[in-house]
């Protein structure tokens, strides 16, 4: 089976490529935009294509002999999204639109695979319950309004007989050190600070409950969705347990067995920020896919710190 | 209070630029893109500006002084839309977000009054119970999903305080000739056949239900929305009944009294069409914006054939 791969070179691309490329068992295509990371150079069952979605060539170059697409390529994270409405569209659904386009015009019915969100789409949900598929979807950033759009779209394609698809809402994953400028990804960027012993800044309310996952697990959701028998599936992919960040830096300090430095740091103007509440309800996911998470966050914090900060 | 309306030389805006002219109380402003038609040209409290919402510098000339905006440029119709899924997106939820992002960055927060759907978004409804705001929405083409990304693009701007909304999710409306070209508004095309004594081509099942709305209105519709005080709301515009092909053909028949010549035309690979049934739920209207339809449509298909066919 041949695989091409989509943002190939970011935080979901590179640890999906290496997940895959280890499993020995498929021809591997990568796309990426940017030069090439050096942890990913050494893979040897990988064909990297550098180019932009926007040009329906490169599209054409992209999808060429694929059996199966993994579309995890996305600019601006939820916080980015809403500074410029018109370039996160541009930028995202458009893309999206040049890759499904490709796709129908070719007369091949691929297996798709997209990265959607378990975060940033869910309605505000005051009574702390686990969101479930078939709830209500109110984005509160474009960032969530572009990943329905594109979910909407694939249904469409997958109605029209053009693909068949499987729209991962994947919540919080985690497993790799992240730069702090990305704004996006608590434990990453944790990780990366302790590191380079610089304090840790935490944004809005600490005891904001998000629902982690472990890269790993997430990759496994990949696998089981690509070989997958279904038209059209949307599916939370979570740990179906929540951790406020308060909770998180607990844990941390634990693990490495002394108090963290931090830094509280409130967006301006909007001090009174209500706790949201984010925990995916992971029910489907044991059903139509047969898959449920294996790395708690304890583990999945052991496993990162032990391999990043040199603790036993 | 300035108006200004999008879309003004269009289906829906012309009429709806007629109608608020003649109410002599609101100062207007109408973009078009195109050269203004002959029975627009007359209108006085009309300020004409030609330009595309593509252009930035065009938000910002037309929102310039306006209290509310009526949105109802659109490029494509829901069976033309699929044909090119970049292009559909590229001009519509483009143009619509260079407009919210202009009126952001004014400071100002205006009305704003979206023409979305009615029929284009619900999902497939075999137990023929009509519609609710509520109701999941799984559109089967790309102008559904511009639809609704709109919408959610706009619930987000009220909620960030840019603007106040609504959206209406207009059912089928007519009130007006419409040249067979359009692939849409069954009642418009009838009436253009018919005064050029052309036969009447029937697509798709002619047991599909539709809900008519008359222009008229619709046009109320809207005024009633500019005036409600709400921050964001959803809401069914439709006649709440529903209506076959072959019932609306029955009764311009009636009308006319003479048979129809109709040629029934199904597309190519799709012979066994379902029958799709779409009236639109309209208790909300009534209740939010004490809206309800005053025109039924056996006294709207007889206005509009003494008006176009000189029958009295």
């Amino acid at each position: 089976m041949k695989i091409g791969i989509t943002g190939a070179s970011g935080f979901l691309g590179s640890y999906t490529l290496q997940y895959l490329s280890k499993l020995s068992k498929y021809e591997l295509r990568a796309l990426a935009r940017t030069a090439l990371p050096q942890e990913l150079d050494s893979l040897s069952n990988v064909q990297w294509l550098y180019g932009d979605l926007s040009s329906p060539m490169t599209c054409q170059d992209f999808i060429d002999g694929l059996d199966c697409i993994i579309h995890l390529a996305h600019t601006h994270t939820p916080l980015s999204s809403n500074r410029d409405l018109v370039s996160d569209a541009s930028l995202n659904i458009i893309p999206t639109l040049n890759l499904l386009q490709t796709i129908r015009e070719s007369g091949k019915v691929p297996r798709f695979i997209y990265a959607s969100s378990g975060g940033a789409i869910y309605q505000y949900n005051p009574h702390q319950r686990p969101y479930q598929e078939s709830d209500l979807c109110i984005p509160n950033s474009s960032y969530g309004v572009q990943k329905l759009c594109a979910e909407a779209y694939l249904r469409l394609a997958a109605d029209k007989q053009w693909l068949t698809a499987v729209s991962l809402r994947i919540s919080n994953p985690y497993g790799v050190l992240l730069p702090p400028e990305r704004l996006q990804g608590l434990i990453g960027v944790c990780l990366h600070q302790l590191r380079n012993q610089k304090p840790i800044r935490i944004y809005g309310n600490p005891d904001n409950v998000r629902d982690y996952i472990h890269l790993e697990d997430m990759c496994r959701a990949i696998e089981v969705a690509i070989q997958a028998e279904t038209s059209f599936e949307v599916v939370n992919i979570g740990s179906g347990v929540g951790y406020s960040v308060n909770q998180v830096l607990d844990l941390l300090e634990q693990l490495i067995g002394k108090p963290l430095v931090k830094e509280y740091w409130q967006p301006p103007g909007n001090p009174q920020e209500l706790v949201s509440w984010t925990v995916l309800d992971i029910t489907k996911a044991k059903e139509v896919l047969d898959w449920q998470p294996h790395i708690t966050l304890e583990q999945g914090l052991a496993k990162l710190c032990r391999e990043e900060l040199n603790l036993k």
